[in-house]
This record gives structure tokens, C-alpha cells and sequence, in this order.
């Protein structure tokens, strides 16, 4: 495939048949890179967090469905179709909150319907499973970088902006969503600036954002969760960008855990609020009161890469995300333009749009 | 000393002409108690965070200028008034933000002075210095539960608190001041719940309140910084005290980074937010212009529990404090009594009362 932008990372790939991925858990200390063609390994990857960011989950679930169903083609078809949907279903039980893992294995079950309808052989019904996974691994890229472009044209010359977690190539297919608005912005010339906040438990921040902007060649500055208000507050930050794990129809935010805070932090001091998020993350069809905000292990905050910061017998709570009101949004990013509010009607229209 | 609860942590006292205090950067993992009168170790004990909370550091100091001032008062009038105002400055230049430390050692400073006009002798000066400086430690711990239970009748039954940092028996000389409202409600048999931020970098959260709620038999329940904004929102948190190191004649709050963030969405939330703070604490003299907001090492940020989350060349940023403006402090508890809006008129009120 041929991008109009350098493709320097990778979080989630096809290989000989098989889904590999870098594990993000370990990095940057060290840069460990799976495959498989077993679904378990690969919602194993998932839960855990080897892979995460709701595209690259999303992208991994479909390509994990199509490397299992190209291994299994041999089968008779019946027994086929069965252990493809068992497939499908072990992997939409790994994590609740995030859309894109909905969307990209409702369009994999979708295809098996087809491909049953039309009577296709195994081989057939995983060629064509095949295809539709590299497919919405390559729209996942190109829609980044859309995103990236339309993004780029909110990012002013010499801004700094924060943004939480890492919502970058190592969050998607490649590229990244609001990485890649920094991206864009990056190579069209602008001397941006990036805050990356550690981001608690899992340290995505500190972890990924760094390590992946430090390779980029971007200017990052690393701050604790609890700085941010701060630095916002003292005047160094032109802008907020994050990624999104969902965005409900009435445009209320799903994303990591302290998303919300940041928000209330750029809203009291005028500071622009962005959301990057491609259209599979939007869900037209569920409400705020429909979302499920997964709730890990307490074991991930009573330690910080598995060493404890606490006495053992310790109470701990551990939402991994947070919902940040529609007010608080100055705008959101998607592949097909930048919607503003209100949210209800102009994410129905361009959701429901040609890109 | 005889006080009306039981006092079942200290964490700065006197002991045979020596200040003695528990290592809080070791806790809960190393319970280490170190005595000394040597000025310039008891200021690294300051400078590296085995003492800290505003009001312990200006105990510790007073009584460190005590102590030096015992060992040296053999030593001729001349040198002996000279090297205990060398130790004052020491000390002075430990931590830039507290209020109570330039509190503390300017009471220390004015006895020195009052003992130099009225001609008396090293011995004698000295004593003096150890009254004045164990009258400040009985003070605060009066100080404390005075604020407790003025503090206490605002908390309702079966209240959830939400607390940032460790304003506690351990960032005082004992007995706390947000955690000291939190004992006296829970002596007078509310049942109150605790939730405690870990408060990176250095995790006072984590390691001091969770300890220190355990031990007095407090629910506590850890979450990391950036959920604090989340359980507020859900209504998990009835109301929120934290410490403060220094409030400005204004009513500024300038307290541990992260403080500001919990107060936006205290507010967003209509959740009360309360500031426990002695009058020491709070510095009619100075304006939010002249607070100086002490900046750390990043290595601090950079590392947890001096184990690396980032790559070893990452740029960092480490504020230690944030600045809560006035509008989003429901009220100051203080010893005196509880303080209003608007605070310019009535914080002047109360610090010059007579308590």
C-alpha cells in the first residue's frame, strides 16, 4: 500500500497469514513482536494489553478473525462457519468500552453471512474474510491520515499541544489519530510542541507517546496525570488533542481515565479541546446511558509496572476510562471533516456521509 | 501534653534536645525514624522529602533550630548568634513554597532577637529557642484538632471524602489537618469513607494516606490522580478536603500539583471543596504574584519509586504545587473557625483574631 506520508510505526500488521503485533506492555524497554493464527492468543494480547487503543484493537480483532479462518479452511464447512463465529465471540468479550472492536467484527460476521448466503467454500468464505480484514486495516491508515489533514489545518505554527495517553500509530493500524493530527501538522512544517501526561495506571504516556514522538523527532515534554491542569492554567498549552475509545450520538466522549479532567481544565481557561477519533469510533446507535466503563484490576494502580506503591491489603479502584461531556468538546476530527456542535445532528450527517 | 484524641502517629517530635522524625519517603514499605541536631541534615531531610506536608516542615524546622542551638550554646555569644542564624538560613533556603516554614523560623528568628536585646546568654537563648520551638509543635497539634472539629461538622454522616496528597498526621507534627477532620468525625462515630488519589510523582496518596487510614482504621480506597474527576462525576464523592501549603490573601490555594484539577470538577459537579489549612498556613503578606511555585527534579516524574517509566533522555516538566482560585474553595477550615467567600475581608478577620 502506498501512503502520502512516511509509515514509521506499526502497532498491528498482516504477516504470511498471521496478525502480528509489537507489544506494547513492555515497551519502550523492550520491543517484542507476536503473531499468531489462535484467536485466544490473540484476545489474550488484547485483555492484557499487549495491543490496546481501540482502532488497533479493532484492526487486530478483524485480522486475528481472517488468520484463523484461512487456518481452519479445510474443515467442513458447517464445522467452519461455527468455530469462525466462536471466534468472532471470543474476541467481542475482551473489552467492553471501546467501539471500534464492535464495528470491525460486526463487518467480519457480516462478511461470513455473505459469504454463507452465496454458498462460498471455506477457502472462499477466509479469502474473503481476508480481504475485508486488510481492508479495514488499510481504510483504518488512510482515515488517519484524513484525520491527520483535516486536524493539521486546527494546529497553528509553533503550538504547543497536550494530549493524554497515546492515541498515535501505536493506538491504530499506523499513524494514529490524534498523533496523527500531530503528524501532518509535523511534516507540513509546523514547529509544533507536545505535553504527553504519563497516564496512569498503564503509563501509555510515559510508555508510548514519548517513545513514538522521540522517534518522530517531535519535541516532547513528559508531566505527570495531575500536572495538566497546570500547565494549562499557566498559559503553556495552545490546545488539546486526544483520541477517543467511543463517541456516543449525542457526542459525549468515551476515552482514557483523566480525559475528563483535562477538559474541565481547557474549557475554564479558553483553551481549545480536539478529539480525534475515525467515524468507526462514533456509535450513532448508543446513548450515553448504554456505555459500559470497564473497571480492571486493582492490582494495575496499587503497582506501577508491577511493583507496589501501596500496602497489599489496599482498597483500589480502577475505571480505565472516563466520559467527558459535549460542552467541553470545541470539536471532533474524523476522515470526513471536523464536526462542531451540536453534536446529535452534525455526527448523524457526516457519519451517515460518503468520506 | 495532653490532648483530647489519642495521637497514634507523629511524624516530626523532640527528644533529647534532638528533632527526631519518621522517614516519609520510605513509607509505608520502611518505617525509618532518624534523629539529629545538625542543621544541614535535617534541611536534606526537607529538601529530599523525608519530611514534608507545610506544616511538619515548619515544625521541623523550629525544632532543628532548637536543637543546633542546645549543642552550640557553650560556644561564645558572638559565634553562638552568628551560626544559629546561619541554621535559620539554612533552612530558610529548603523549600520555596510552604508558608509555615518562613512561619515557623521567623517566630524562631524574632526569639533569637528578643534574647539578643534582653542580653542573654547562649544557654539561656538556647532555652528560650527550645520553648518558643516546642510551643510551635504543641501548637500545631492543637491547631489540628481545633481545625478537626470545626472541620468535622461539616462532613454529613456515611459521607464519602475525596483527599488529594497526605495532609495528615504525617504532614504535620500529628493529627493532620484534612486527615484531622476525617479522625475527629470519625471519633464523634460517623461513618465516613475515604478516597485517596496516589499523587505522583512521589505518591504520598499511596504510600502516607493509605497507611495512615489503615492504621486508624478508616476505609480508604486508592484511585490514581486522573480518576478523581471520574468518581465525582458519578457521585461517588460527597465532599473533598485537602491540605494546603500556602493560601494568599486572596484565597488562593496553592497546594500539591493536581489540587486545581479536583477543584474544577468539584465545582462542574457541585461537590463541596474544602481546604483544611492552619492559620500558619495562610499569608496575609503575600499576593498570588510572589508565590513561587517550586519546581523538582524531573527525574522525580521520570521515574516511580526511582524506577524508570520513560526513556532515560525524555524531556520532563515536575511542578510540585498548584493554584486553586478562590472561586472554587467552598470554604477554608482553619483553627479559628471556618472561613467564606469572600476571602479577602474575612481570611483577614480571622488570622488576626485572637483563636
Amino acid at each position: 500500500m502506498e501512503y502520502p506520508y512516511p509509515i514509521k510505526i506499526r502497532a498491528v500488521w498482516w504477516d504470511n497469514n498471521r496478525v502480528c503485533w509489537i507489544d506494547t506492555s513492555k515497551l519502550p524497554f523492550e520491543e517484542k513482536i507476536y503473531c499468531t493464527d489462535d484467536p485466544e492468543r490473540l484476545a489474550k494480547a488484547i485483555i492484557t494489553m499487549e495491543i490496546r487503543g481501540a482502532p488497533a484493537i479493532g484492526v487486530a480483532a478483524a485480522l486475528g478473525v481472517a488468520a484463523y479462518a484461512l487456518k481452519i479452511s479445510s474443515t467442513n464447512r458447517e464445522e467452519f462457519v461455527k468455530r469462525v463465529e466462536e471466534a468472532i465471540k471470543t474476541l467481542w468479550n475482551t473489552r467492553p468500552t471501546a467501539h471500534n472492536l464492535f464495528w470491525a467484527l460486526t463487518r467480519m460476521r457480516n462478511t461470513l453471512k455473505t459469504s454463507i448466503d452465496e454458498e462460498l467454500s471455506p477457502t472462499d468464505i477466509a479469502e474473503r474474510l481476508r480481504r475485508e480484514a486488510l481492508e479495514i486495516m488499510d481504510e483504518d491508515i488512510r482515515a488517519n491520515i484524513r484525520m491527520g489533514e483535516y486536524g493539521a489545518e486546527l494546529v497553528p505554527d509553533n503550538a504547543t499541544i497536550l494530549t493524554h495517553c497515546n492515541a498515535g500509530a501505536l493506538a491504530t493500524a499506523a499513524f494514529g489519530t490524534a498523533e496523527g493530527v500531530m503528524r501532518v501538522a509535523w511534516y507540513k512544517g509546523k514547529k509544533i510542541r507536545v505535553i504527553a501526561t504519563e497516564t496512569r495506571p498503564v503509563l501509555q504516556g510515559a510508555r508510548l507517546t514519548v517513545w513514538e514522538l522521540m522517534k518522530e523527532g517531535i519535541p516532547v515534554t513528559l508531566i505527570t496525570d495531575n500536572m495538566a491542569g497546570y500547565v494549562i492554567r499557566r498559559g503553556m498549552v495552545d490546545l488539546v488533542i486526544v483520541g477517543a475509545d467511543r463517541v456516543t450520538r449525542e457526542g459525549y466522549v468515551i476515552n482514557k481515565i483523566g480525559t475528563y479532567m483535562i477538559a474541565l481544565a481547557a474549557k475554564r481557561n479558553n483553551v481549545p479541546f480536539y478529539v480525534a477519533a475515525p467515524t468507526s469510533t462514533i456509535d450513532l446507535n448508543s446513548s450515553i446511558d448504554d456505555v459500559v466503563i470497564e473497571e480492571r484490576d486493582p492490582e494495575e494502580v496499587k503497582k506501577v509496572l508491577g511493583r507496589p506503591i501501596t500496602l497489599e491489603n489496599a482498597d483500589a479502584l480502577n475505571y480505565a476510562f472516563d466520559i467527558t461531556d459535549p460542552d467541553l468538546v470545541t470539536a471532533i476530527i474524523t476522515e470526513k471533516g471536523v464536526v462542531k456542535p451540536p453534536y446529535p445532528e452534525n455526527l448523524k450527517r457526516i457519519v451517515g456521509s460518503q468520506g
